[in-house]
């Protein structure tokens, strides 16, 4: 709206730029354009971002928006965790397309007493998770906002021809994921049970900031937080599968092992059978929290029977957890076999607008 | 935060998909991936968009967030004009790298209230601007938030090579402006006036958004508001510019005059004097609209005395309104000349965290 442009006023705009003074420093110390990273030209500080690519590579490139009291609390998530869970969210996006990252952008909307110790944290988070990907943060945008808000862009290069698409699932195909099912959606209902019985100042009104004080997480809780607080994108995996071109529909589990199968399968035009007994489940999980739990960021994937696919990807196992089925009218997308016997898997998983 | 993820239901989340279809439909009526836009392989629907390069093409990138109540009014504006305005925003940092449209990304936070007829008239105005510059709707995320946010990101190609920085300006290159300056400044302080004479509801608060109905605005006001509500982005002035390597330094304005010829002798290490008489005065706008008015989106830029910079470009007046200095401690770095002598212009354009 602008409504200084109608009441110019002298002053300037110091403290957007010194924000983004330090944005860009922090920035910076982490990357050098032409060099760490070859293909970011240039970075903050100009009208655009540019990038290059190599002969044969495409770009790939994700938004991912996160809004407080939605996708975080400022009550519970310390600002570290709320800055790489920002951030994990486009990196996985990047591995479900067999992709390498090569750039991230961040718009991020936040009140004024937000700009100062907590945001120094909420970077440290992304960044770290930025650094510990090779992805530089290349530009964005900074705003005052009542409510605080990240958009993350990601972008990152894949071989032409060598993307994982959501498509390529047939009948006959087997189902497979990465690393454990379930700890994220335990971790989460441990933080929420754990705050619960914390005392702390009356629930936060969406307009009262002032003195943001995330709880502080005992370090007892901190293992089994982790797959919450901090999941980790699978990239190498999705390079590994883009690489031998070994997976013919690939998805990260961000919404939840239900509903991002049934995208798989919708994407595919196909259906599945999941095989319960099979489920890597994380210690302490419960098979609803494997089954539904949203933020795993594993990768699941198909690959046809002849596919040689190991037990292990880059360090993390790999579970064949069922198949893949010809889609019929009059039969279930997705079913569940357990011991009582076969069932239909609804997507019970994260829901927006209901 | 997922609360669902603790809390698994079987319902799925039909609402979002259902908002998610439909601006997928609307966006691809428009758009045909690998036919009218070459650059874009994959659009909405799977984890990433692909976007293909030609050799020697790099590509620009910029996001741009815009918050109800900040960059626009839920009361005041039509939701055409937000949308419109959301996209002018990176459509104009493109144009100011001299960058050729590729995609557009929109990651969108919305009070369900506003997914009905307010989403629809968002999308006219938004992709209705996009049509305009061949700029399909590629992706994007979709989140309910309390406050309306719209995060877009603008990609580009411009030759390697051809960009158009801020940092090129030399002392002795001229200063030139496209378009006309203070329209839009003057057209928000009609809009304001206008606003404040209408009869309407108390003041809408934060967190209700119940019935979102925006002032119907008279068409006796629309000529005069619409550099206000639907900008021009200088897109086919950017072309020019970047072919024919015509400029030294280019910065669009968004801020404000003022405050962006500051950003651009900064990055350039210069200092710059502008004619107050020269200055394409919209009219009916002053003197301090046209210096300090923001959302002009014109481009503002330097070229050597050398270079021949037509009166017009695509049909858009070139007009020149002053030089570039060099540098010096004890000098400001930018000096505006009226007929009552020489005063120094600070920078007086849009503010964040003041």
């Amino acid at each position: 709206m602008h409504p200084e442009a109608s009441n110019p006023t002298p002053s300037g705009k110091k403290s957007e730029l010194t924000l983004l003074a330090m944005i860009r420093k922090r920035a910076e110390r982490r990357s050098t354009c032409g060099e760490t990273f070859p293909s970011l030209r240039l970075g903050i500080g100009d009208d655009c971002a540019l990038l290059r690519l190599r002969p044969g590579q495409q770009l790939a490139l994700t938004t991912d928006l996160s809004i407080a009291g939605r996708h975080f609390s400022l009550d519970w998530h310390p600002p570290e965790a709320i800055g790489h869970r920002a951030l994990v969210r486009g990196l996985s996006d990047l591995a479900a397309m067999g992709a390498r990252p090569v750039a991230a952008f961040l718009s991020l909307g936040l009140p004024r007493e937000l700009t100062g110790n907590w945001l120094n944290r909420f970077l440290d988070g992304f960044l770290a998770l930025a650094d510990a990907h090779q992805t530089p943060l290349a530009g964005g945008d900074l705003s005052e906002s009542p409510l605080p808000v990240a958009d993350i862009v990601l972008t990152g290069v894949v071989r032409s021809g060598r993307e994982l698409l959501r498509s390529g699932a047939r009948p006959g195909h087997l189902l497979y994921v990465t690393g454990s099912l379930g700890g994220a959606a335990l971790g989460l209902a441990q933080l929420e049970q754990w705050a619960a019985q914390q005392p702390r100042p009356a629930r936060r009104t969406q307009s009262s900031f002032a003195e943001p004080r995330p709880l502080r997480i005992p370090a007892r809780l901190a293992p089994s937080l982790a797959p919450h607080l901090y999941p980790q994108p699978r990239i190498a995996q999705g390079l590994w599968l883009a690489r031998r071109a070994a997976a013919s529909a690939t998805i990260d589990l961000s919404d939840g092992l239900s509903t991002d199968l049934a995208h798989l399968c919708q994407a595919s035009g196909v259906a599945a059978e999941i095989d319960a007994a099979a489920l890597p489940i994380f210690p302490g999980a419960t098979l609803d929290q494997a089954l539904h739990g949203g933020e795993a960021y594993e990768l699941l994937f198909t690959a046809p029977p002849s596919a040689r696919i190991p037990r292990r990807i880059a360090g993390i196992p790999v579970t064949r957890i069922g198949r893949i089925l010809g889609a019929r009218a009059d039969a279930p997308q997705i079913r569940l076999d357990t011991a009582a016997g076969a069932q239909i898997l609804k997507p019970g998983g994260w829901r927006h607008f209901t």
